[in-house]
């Protein structure tokens, strides 16, 4: 079978139309019930991702394959803080490549690990600090059904106390108080690392550019990260009504080595 | 010699602040002349990167590892259009991950190519058409200055005449025309794939758009993406008076498979 | 009784938080029943505005006197296409001043009309059509509830049948097919006039640009206004996270005599 | 002689393209040199606004008759901090209307004095503060150009040591330290009338909305307004390429009277 097929136990996404997306584990025996009706899950299975399949009560659906940024949505529904367009100006910004040893903290539920294994693979990998146990065990369930568990190593220490590694790629925070962090991430960067954070507010982010510019952290930047949708059907193609106005402040700097 | 030290014939970003910023290749014998004096490649070769480094007037440069954005920005100054901001969300909302197989239109000087190559390595592929073979010949180089051309197969044709790979994960396209390459691109992708199409001009986008929705994609989207430059000094804290207002839009969408 | 003075029978404002704002008129021997406990109307009469007023359950109002913006949101409310920051912009860009003489279409609920009848006083003049009768009778009470209507003239008649006054200082549209109103404007308007539409939708726009090139329109150009609302307070300061992003586009242009 | 036509001793704007428009003084026996050729006032005068002019080179500029924002934009070239779309925005949100009464603080060259005036035609006052005289001059100047003298009063006084105005209707401030002057707004202020205040900086915002909060004020508000030109050509639509990313935040409130 391949990796294109839906498999027993593989994830897809049910798609009837942009607002009604359905991520789902497939189950033989099993299915999944909508407003619409119900799906059989063996109505899937062995079939190719990209297929429509019907409804009991007619409706069709389309089977996708999830990608990292639906994965990423789902599990971080509830705590969604760091949407994934700001994952993916880190991404490039603090140069996340093949082979790159990062250190993450927190980790929360695990969405940026994800990504972050990602793109490190496949010799790279990623330390992740993060002091509350019940959300460890959420994100190494997390980046275990992405199957990433090989590139991510979980520590359930606080970053306040100190990072282990050294001579890291890249130190990428998602914390409440990353200007306390700043001295820790120096020391754990190689020269001309990168660290990288994410603060909701204008205080944390001058704070930590601040702690930066002590630690003698250059290019410095700031930035924050607008997307638009649109509505693009002729004759009626305009902006949506409603957009996320805003998420957080990304904080980016390179770090320097004292002689 | 570790990776993180300065070789004979490596690249190099010289950094004095934001403004001055120098890609340099770094060869033995040889200086770079700023207007605040040389800098000997002999006093950095050996260094690590991070390193400070005096000109012969006295300043202080940096010695930076340049990143994958650094070299877009360096290759793509004359012909930018399509910019790393939009290049890291294409990443994301198309998928693009270790072992895909990536189909890109047009090449130019191949910003976008290093980038998708990068992030498809080590066991994927980007084949890219471009019907300029001057362009194709600058590509080839860039892509071969980041020691990425495994990864990448150059195609002196124009996409216009259809796509030669089949079951690709994406297609990804920054054409004057894209809703032309619409229906190739659907045939060339499998079942769930990604199309991207970036468009500086609201008219190609609805076009693209309506082509898809004819070719039957779902989960189509238009977005554009803003980014917001701050100055963060205590006291003096603010978004920068100029801003990139607009590059283009980003169109994408997954391909549904017929019966 | 000084105007600042609640009076009976006068708008009043009742301001318990940002979200809990009630546009009240106000009537001896009534009151207003909330959530938070009801307030009776004699209590407010004969005080000043800017005044606190308890409610029967002991939560504090404010009573603020309505400003035409207040005005503008409550009537709009139900059909609110054209926000206040964009008829902020009209105002100074198609530059309704004391004495203008403006000609708009459509009236609608009158939100617009309010706001260029209080702009030209006490010497302009509003003439204003709006082919639905409903709504002109909505649009009448309105702006006599503003003590505006020896300013405004309103015809109930389609404005796409003709303008039928001359020399007008401006043209002011906001109407599904404002292009087939440009020839009509351009006779309308004195030399040097001014052409004000807003669209929703970027065809309707670029429709709009097409006619106005064609009739000799100069100075064209069309802007959208994005307003983004923060949360300023100690420590936690930061952009609101849901913001409108789209309205609709604003179109100006300066009417040229033909020799 | 109508009010429409280029008289002796008038204002008028010399409409080439968007780029070239020139803020010109009419005098008769004058002319007026670009590199276009030159173009003679007496060709001018007595001829409508919204005529067409060839110069000596044959180039064909438009006669406009300036507007406020026209004229705005001319004295505010040098010192441009708030923009038209800003003041635009505090005309509405601070109910500026015909009979308001208004002190404002720093004058500056008096763009936003002009504007004010203006709006509180014709028995409404602007006291403006301005601690530099020789601003205070030129102010004076351009408020006489406009011929709006007659409705303010020009104060040659730091707003710091107090608003000797009682009662009024707002207080419009464009100071480097708007926080201080916020006791002494409060006290000049009538009950539910306007605080407006413009700061380039997000740690000025923060002062003044706490300051604000100490003084009682309610229903504050910041925002920041940004507006996008955009280049609308059939085929060839789209955002302009650069935009003016930020000016300042505007903060609002109401004054509540305490008993």
């Amino acid at each position: 079978m391949t990796s294109n097929q839906v498999a027993n136990g593989s994830d897809a996404l049910l798609f009837l139309d942009k607002k009604r997306t359905y991520f789902i584990r497939v189950r033989s025996g099993e299915s999944f019930h909508t407003h619409k009706g119900f799906i059989r899950f063996d109505d899937i299975i062995g079939r190719a991702y990209g297929s429509r399949v019907r409804s009991s009560l007619g409706e069709e659906f389309a089977v996708l394959k999830p990608s990292l940024r639906d994965f990423i949505q789902k599990i971080s529904r509830r705590t969604q803080i760091i949407y994934p367009k700001d994952m993916a100006l880190i991404m490039l910004y603090a140069d996340i490549r093949p082979g790159s040893r990062i250190v993450e903290a927190g980790t929360g539920s695990g969405a940026l690990t994800v990504l972050l294994a990602d793109r490190v693979r496949p010799d790279g990998r990623v330390f992740t600090y993060e002091v509350r146990e019940e959300f460890l065990d959420i994100a190494r369930r997390n980046v275990e059904r992405m199957r990433l568990s090989s590139f991510v190593e979980f520590k359930n220490k606080s970053i306040m106390e100190g990072v282990e590694e050294e001579d890291v790629d890249a130190v990428v925070l998602d914390l409440a108080t990353p200007w306390e962090v700043v001295p820790f991430a120096s020391k754990a960067l190689r020269g001309s690392g990168y660290f990288a954070s994410f603060s909701p507010t204008i205080e944390q982010t001058i704070k930590t550019c601040v702690a930066m510019e002590k630690e003698g952290f250059v290019a410095v930047e700031t930035v924050e990260c607008l997307v638009r949708r649109f509505q693009v059907k002729e004759g009626m193609t305009r902006p949506e009504t409603l957009m996320t106005g805003h998420t957080g402040y990304l904080t980016f700097g390179r770090k320097i080595l004292t002689d």
